[in-house]
Parts: C-alpha cells; sequence; structure tokens
C-alpha cells in the first residue's frame, strides 16, 4: 500500500536547519575547542526579566490571555505597530492595515495563499530564505529566481525580465537572510515602481528591520521611503517578527501590514490555520513594544559591534570573500575547491564550527551555492569571533 | 488597478463566526433578557488557578520556554500522549507518531497538505465544521459532502458511492461538531475499512474526545476500536485539541497522531508555517495533562448534565427535533417558514439569543441547512438552558 501524498508536498525538500543539526549527532567537541554555533538565526537567551515579568503576571490575572482573541490580533498590538511604524517610515498606516501572526513565517504563507495558487508564479531573489522557497513549493507555485551576483543586491530591471502574464509578486527580504545586506532606499524603490506598472504585489520581509545599521540615523532612521507613498497599500505588503528584537522566538508573534483588502482576504487564511495569534506572546509583544525601545537600541549597537569583528576578521582572512554583511549575518564566498555542503560537514569536526551552506539557499544544482557559506553571528560575542577566525585561518582542506 | 488575488482565496467564504457576530453590533439587549451567547464552541473561563501558576512560572524560570523548540512539538508532550493514547484506546501509538501544532486547525492543514492538492478530492460529511471547507477551498481542493441525513451518522457505503480517482481521504469528527453525534465505534470501523481498501487517508478529528459519554464506562471507556488495529498507521490519522479539555484556547496547541511516515511530511509544513508551537501552551498542556485528569473529568459530568437539560428541554418544545447532542452542541430543526439564517438574526433582536444557523454547515443553496441551527449549550449553566427554553417557546416568527 502506497501512503496516499501530495505530489507537491513530496517535491518539497526537508528542513535544512534540522539536516544540519543532524551533523551534530555522535560528534565529541575537544574541551579546548567547544562548538561555535553559527547556523541559527534565532536569540539563545530569554527575553529580559522584566519582560517575562510580565508575561507571568497577565497569565495569572488576565483571563483574557488564555481565551480566543480577534483573528486579526489584539487591537491594541495593532495600533501600537501602526502607530510607532507610522512614525519609523514617515508614512501613514492604519490600525486596520496591520495583522498579528502566529510568527513571521505564518504571515508569509498566509499573504501567499491570497496572492498565488497552483501554477502562478513568484519572483525570489537568491540567495533566499529556505522556508519562502518551501511554501511556494508546497502549494505548487513556481519560484522564478533572480540571480543577485557577488553584491547581493537584486536588480529590478533583471526582474522585469522574468516577469510572465502568471507572476502574481515579487519577494523582497532586507536586511536579507541568509545575504545580511541592507537593500538601498532606491533598489526598494525601484522594485515598487516596477510592480506598480505591472499589477503585482512587492513583499519586503523586515524580520531582522531593528539590526538595521541605518536605525542609527542615517536618512533620518528610515531603511526605505516605500510608506511615504500615499499609495503604498496598492502595491506593498511588509512582514515582521517579534522574535528577534524581544527574544520571543518560543511564543511565535509576527504582523502583516498591507491594504485592509488583503487583510480580510488573509484574514480567511488566519482564520482556517491560526483562529488567533497565541494571547501571551502578543501581550509580551505590545509589553516589550511600550518599554523596551532603549533595550533594543543597545542589543542593535551590540550586534553592530559584532557586524564590525566580521567585516574586519574576513578583511585579513585570506581568499575568503564576503559578499555581505549585516543583521544577523555574514554571507561569504570560500575559497577551497570543494562543495560548500561537504566544507561544512568537515568544519563541524575539525574546526568545532556549525555554519549552513549556501546550497541551502540556492536552487539545486547552483554553482554559486557550491561556494557560499552564511554565517549567524548575531549570538556569538567579539571574543567568540576572534576564536571563529583563528580556526578558519587553521582550517585545511 | 485590480487587487492581485488568488482565485481560489477569492471563492473561499469569510469565516461565519465573524459574521455572526456582526448582528449583535448595536443591539441593545434588555435588563431582564441579557444576551444567551450560545453561538461559540470554546470556554469562556480561563484554566484553574493552578495550571496558570504553572504557566507564570515557566514563564519566570524556565529559559527554554521562549525560544525556538523543536518543529514536531516538546518530547516529553509527545510522550504523554502516547502513552495516555494507548491507555485510552488500547492500542500502540509511539512518541514518533505525534506531534504538536498551534491548534487543531493547524492539524487539519497540516495533514491535509500532505494528501491534497489542487484538484484533488476529499470526502466530508455534512453538515461540516466550516473551516475544514474553507482550507479545502483555498487549496482548491475539492470538498465532496456526503449527507448525514436525519440521523447527522455517515454512511460507509454512501460514502463509496462518492469515490473518483482523484479521492485521497475521508474526514470525520466525533463528537461531531456541529452536529453534536458520538460516531458508533462501528462507524468508524466501517469507514477505516472502506479507506483502507481503496487506499485513501481516514482523518478522525476528536477535539471533543473528552466530553464523549462513553468515557465514563460504556465499551470499556474507548469511543472506538481504530487504535486497536496494529496497522492502523497505515489508514488512520488523528487529531486532538488542547483548547476545550484544559481551557486552553488562547494558547493554540493541538495534535496529530499518525505515521512518522505521514509526519516527516508533515514537519516540512509546520516548519514552513509555524517553526514551532508555541512553548508556554505546549508546558502547559502537557501539566494539564499530568495533574487535572480528575478536574477534566468533573468537567464533563457538567457537560453532560447540561446535555441531558437540553434533550429533555427538546422533548418538551413542540415542532422542534432534536437531531443531534453531545460534546458542546445541539444540532436541531426549527419548525418555522422561513431560513435558518434569518430566523438566527431574529432570534438575537427578539430573545437575545446568539446561536448559528445551519446554512453555515451546509453547501451553498442546501435546503436542510435553512431548516437546521447549532446550539453550542457547553457554556451555559442547566438555569440558563432553561432560559433559553422559555424563550424558544415564547418565540413567535
Amino acid at each position: 500500500m502506497t501512503l496516499p501524498l501530495n505530489p507537491a508536498m513530496a517535491a518539497t525538500d526537508a528542513p535544512p536547519v534540522m539536516e544540519a543539526r543532524r551533523w551534530l549527532t555522535g560528534v565529541a567537541f575537544p574541551p579546548n575547542r567547544p562548538l561555535i554555533n553559527v547556523s541559527q538565526a534565532a536569540p539563545v537567551e530569554p527575553p529580559p526579566l522584566a519582560l517575562r515579568q510580565a508575561i507571568a503576571d497577565a497569565a495569572l490575572s488576565d483571563d483574557a490571555a488564555h481565551l480566543y482573541g480577534p483573528v486579526l490580533g489584539l487591537p491594541a498590538l495593532r495600533t501600537e505597530i501602526a502607530d510607532q511604524w507610522s512614525r519609523a517610515y514617515g508614512g501613514e498606516i492604519a490600525a486596520d492595515q496591520v495583522a498579528i501572526t502566529q510568527g513571521c513565517n505564518q504571515a508569509f504563507t498566509a499573504v501567499m495563499s491570497t496572492l498565488a495558487g497552483a501554477g502562478d508564479e513568484v519572483i525570489l531573489p537568491t540567495p533566499w530564505y529556505f522556508n519562502h522557497k518551501m511554501w511556494l513549493d508546497m502549494q505548487a507555485v513556481r519560484t522564478v529566481p533572480l540571480d543577485t551576483g557577488a553584491t547581493l543586491i537584486p536588480d529590478a530591471e533583471a526582474a522585469r525580465a522574468l516577469i510572465t502574464p502568471r507572476t502574481r509578486a515579487i519577494i523582497l527580504v532586507s536586511p536579507n537572510n541568509p545575504g545580511g545586506v541592507e537593500y538601498p532606499a532606491e533598489t526598494l524603490a525601484a522594485f515598487r515602481d516596477l510592480c506598480r506598472s505591472h499589477g503585482l504585489s512587492l513583499i519586503v520581509d523586515e524580520t531582522y528591520r531593528d539590526f538595521d545599521s541605518r536605525h542609527d540615523g542615517q536618512t533620518g532612521g528610515r531603511p526605505h521611503d516605500l510608506f511615504r507613498d500615499p499609495d503604498w497599500a496598492e502595491t506593498l505588503v511588509h512582514l515582521y517578527s517579534f522574535s528577534k528584537a524581544y527574544r520571543l522566538t518560543g511564543h511565535r508573534v509576527g504582523a502583516i501590514v498591507a491594504s485592509s483588502a488583503r487583510l480580510a482576504e488573509v484574514e480567511k487564511f488566519l482564520d482556517t490555520v491560526a483562529i488567533c495569534p497565541g494571547q501571551l506572546g502578543q501581550i509580551a509583544a505590545l509589553w516589550g513594544m511600550r518599554n523596551l525601545g532603549d533595550w533594543v537600541a543597545g542589543e542593535r549597537r551590540e550586534i553592530l559591534s559584532r557586524r564590525k569583528a566580521m567585516v574586519d576578521g574576513f578583511a585579513k582572512l585570506d581568499g575568503w570573500q564576503l559578499l555581505g554583511c549585516g543583521a544577523y549575518f555574514a554571507y561569504v564566498e570560500h575559497p577551497f575547491p570543494l562543495a560548500s555542503d561537504a566544507l561544512c560537514k568537515r568544519l563541524v569536526t575539525e574546526a568545532s564550527l556549525l555554519m549552513l551552506p549556501g546550497t541551502m539557499f540556492q536552487p539545486a544544482g547552483s554553482e554559486a551555492g557550491k561556494r557560499q557559506i552564511r554565517i549567524a553571528f548575531a549570538n556569538v560575542d567579539v571574543a567568540g569571533i576572534d576564536a571563529l577566525f583563528d580556526r578558519l585561518k587553521a582550517f585545511r582542506p
């Protein structure tokens, strides 16, 4: 008896993070060379005590924290995002243009479900975030890769050549996972114009916005001007995650900013898949937004200092090339005559380093992917980054 | 500029619960006749204090409660379900045959994604749980309705006649939402045999299992013998929700029991949509399973006493016919010459009763749906049920 199986799901790759975690199985790391795990784009410490206390207080004294809430999220949290984002981006965003989801992955799947079905096409720059590719695969939506070359910055004119009558959307991630690059405001504006002229949606995933270096002054602290366009909601869909800034990964809270008409369609998906986002996570996110602004700025400064250590380190490391560096990630080209997946497996056993090969972020068979590696450095302090470079320097394939 | 829109999503109905909630807008209920809301299949009280305390303790002192966990859920919770279910159903269920999800709706969508894609068919008895229908619609899977007639019990021979080469699964809900009926063990066995002989999956959603009257002694407390079949995992997928028994709706925790091969496919979906289930909700569910068995038994006895009040009340109410009664629900035929949706709107303003019309649980245009109403009585005590019958008795259309 064969297992009844949706062929689109069968054709979807297994999650690569779990594959990489299996490389650790049975490996004993020497005491003088413990594992440095730079595979994960996630905080490894819990949120600040005051935030944990706010969650505990709600669990004990707020009955509503245990019951269903509105499908599109707590009104106070939707309003807080609308207000803070309007100020931060210098535009007008209303509370009914904000929806809360069970994490940013769900935000993406909800939005894409309203846009593209089996046989439709979506343009996705490479290297890509693998969960985006996995969702499109399991929905039988065709992913059209857009090569970003050595800059890792996608080009709107190159994207124009890929548009067909089945194209529904272009997806950008800035600051980029896995590339680390912060997309220039002009790049995002050019993609917005392209999408508008072709009746496409532009999805901009800003999961890592809180760690964008431009927050600290340049261009008024704005990473882009998309929300300054009074007609932004016709074309733009913005995605956000509370997991990184407030260390709430285990609570699963994300957000969508889009037209209220699009959110009426998103609501069907979320009612069916989620019913509502988890209440304690939303309460935590709201508390964080209201109370942890300074704390998040300190987190950003710390990560930016680690980013500097990464940039400096690669400048001195023979043969390696740093393609992009920002947010949680450095994305690099290695100098060795072997494929990145084989190399990353050897780095586990021979250098106690766990990093993800570019093959996990590129289309199957991609030559670029074999030369590339993603290093999620955000959880490693500057001393750890020094140790990482010592090991890379010493490594001989 | 038209909004780019997936036609399958556009063709999906909006969530009916929200439509019904809008009927309340602007209605002032007289002080001597407050609203009795029997529209919702959800607890309205928070969990017991000791469970809330366990959540608060974890928030404060368990760092892992705030961080990502395994995609398929906390190992201890998977093991606890495997152990308790093996005993309760008299079969063998292993921990790697259990996955935890962000609520039971997500469990359903994850499983169905592994089974059916655009153009495939799924057999769904009517009246149905509308979120099941909505998911199939937005995935462009064809829902084939299986009429259950006046008994509300589906017939496997009638289902056999609906099977085509595109059929992938049959979905049953027992105790049933919206019908309230507890499916006989023989019915479930007949569907299992039918599915096995045609290479289909049988999905059995047991969200309301904790309130099944058979738990209190009959047939050894087992509602069915499906897990006693040593080859159950070839055919059966069981779904469960922690929302009802432990009042954890706001935490979104559900479960899938299926073959480990199916769960490897489910893992792709959950990694992409959820990354992991919320950690505090899982901690709460595990604490509940370990500590609240007696408390849940008390909840079941209370709901069964309310069910008796419903059965007795309809036996004395002229013209109304009780089609099914159990778990949270009574499903009835009304005696009036108007459609159930019009009737339910009038019951809001003229009798301060909010209940959902059968049209929300039946295919568009169904004549049966116009005569039917679902009454979710579980949150109303016996005195409230008496008041409900007084109002129905007094109502004249």
